[in-house]
């Protein structure tokens, strides 16, 4: 199982120029860490965010949403019921939606949890190594993530040094990026976020996830190359994503 | 109804030298998105901030400090709550407010709270036009603004491409600002608090209002001088808040 | 009682070295505006941050981790039943833990919190001069600070613009830092969370917190020399940390 030839480049060029075009509300339930810079991502990248979790409004917010992303790093009661009215609201107006699992390898009932809504129909989940092998059992591979795939029915984003996207029946890997990326908190989280607006402008998910991570990794090494650390990084990525441009994923994209 | 013929420079630095002189504090009850990039926005600016929400000591921090903030970003029961107490303080210490209704056109249940929360007097509003619509009724427009300046007894600040400041009485456009200060997540929010500590050191609410916004416009201007992209023009703003001196006001700002 | 004759410059630079070498879990129950920069301070230094409150999880996540970190800058019901339940799993598997007693002085409610943890054994407790204040009484100083150590059998580290580390026995003084750490929110908060990772690496308390101190102190006067204003110099202290060694320890460190 490999990828069929395509031109990947153009896919996420047009994905993210659909993107710029129809600015879709991704509302995310996300982690307090993360908010901030998800937001700014998402905004540099043309999308719109929305972060309530208030179980008085969510559903509003979910229904009149483009994309939804369920992310798992504050796994407080408020945003578990935020979680099942927003995943009331999105199978309801059949919003696609992305599943963040963090940290899923520190704690075993935030894991139980993230099984349950791996069954609620996610059209993509992204995670790291660690996450990959607590909520799927055993070591992430290409091969792995392929059958992770085909068993939960979502496209898989593994993200780490080397990505890897799969689905059912096509898988992806991915060499762009920079190691300053796992220095900047909440990286990950704002990575599903960009999925997010992918899959409310590509109905193809495994497209959707290949564009997502592969225009936040371009981004990352353009934003390495002038960087002096994590900190000018993290700021520097912002502004890469916003300047980002056909010939620069043409030049740097690197999909197999 | 125009505005008066008035130095707005030399007002907009008399507010900034006062806020940095005297270092308000400003109590900001504000989503946790904006809320450190609000933090930095007042202390660049010379404000002291502090942003708890607990219903046990809230009345304490508002009873102590010199503005307050409503920002309806995260609209759950426990902020409702400390919304409640922290008006009450600020009833009882004549304490100037500032209503900053976040997203009022995304959420009904959110916009009724902000109509319930305009019949308590803040000092001043600032929206968006989206939220104007909704809180209001009826398109943004200068106009529209002084109309709903009237009704509510409030300065409302208009932003967005150009920013109109109204009361009952007079009307200001503020034609400040750079595009990247909307792709800046929290620019919005953060304009409010300076607003709270612009009402704090400036009695006229109107004068207050025209030097926030203009003061964090031409810091947008200098700060899209030198930027590449939303993420460093996010940090380049702080920067130029904190080195705003009477000489860039004078050759920036543009009040009529 | 003054510091006796050793390396401080050694002594920062292994505790750094080790923080990078081991990568310690540094778990921060920390208010809602310091939790980002936090967690980019600590991944900068070497350490790995973890953020959780919730009641269902904290337990695992304490139990895991290197090092705690307890900040009342959000004193909500919520966290007040995290941190119980975190010094219960601290306690059970002896992690060295912090205290960072933010706003004290702004409130007595959470003041008398602050004082009920002190008896539950901090290693450390890192605060500034108002909230010294108001936790210890009287006002901060060298001798102050030495007094409460030996009162409270914990290392005090009193930070602003000089710092001040004492235990029972032994006080050090130190002269590095920079004004613009003033004007970035959380940097304090930032600070007890990699006083937090040093505890993970170094038994001796006293030696970790000068360390940690001092760290962030050079750090702050490389970020500072390159600074337009607060909004830079928050970056570059990230990227400042993240590249600092020993010859910039030596070249720089001024602990007496």
């Amino acid at each position: 199982m490999h990828a069929p030839v395509e031109d990947f480049a153009d896919i996420a060029a047009d994905v993210l120029a659909r993107v710029r075009d129809r600015a879709p509300l991704v509302h995310c339930i996300t982690n307090t860490v993360a908010q901030n810079f998800t937001a700014n991502v998402l905004l540099a990248a043309g999308a719109a965010p929305s972060m309530t979790v208030s179980p008085e409004e969510i559903i509003g917010f979910v229904t009149t949403a483009d994309a939804l992303l369920i992310n798992l790093g504050t796994f407080d009661a408020e945003r578990r019921d935020a979680v099942d009215l927003a995943l009331g609201a999105a199978e309801a107006a059949r919003t696609p939606w992305v599943l963040d699992p963090v940290l899923v390898d520190r704690s075993s009932a935030r894991a139980a949890f993230a099984v349950t809504l791996l069954r609620r129909g996610p059209k993509a989940v992204r995670l790291n190594h660690s996450e990959f092998a607590a909520l799927f059992g055993g070591e992430a591979s290409d091969e792995a993530t392929a059958r992770a795939a085909k068993a939960c029915g979502a496209v898989v984003a593994l993200t780490g040094g080397i990505d890897v996207v799969a689905d059912g029946t096509r898988r992806a890997v991915i060499r762009n990026g920079h190691p300053l990326m796992g220095l900047v908190t909440a990286m990950g989280c704002a990575g599903s976020a960009l999925l997010g607006a992918a899959l409310a402008v590509e109905v193809d998910a495994w497209h959707a996830a290949i564009a997502a991570v592969a225009v936040l990794g371009v981004a990352g090494e353009i934003a390495g190359a002038s960087a002096a650390g994590p900190g000018s990084f993290a700021v520097a990525i912002i502004d890469a994503l916003h300047g980002l441009d056909r010939a620069a994923l043409r030049a740097r994209i690197k999909v197999t």
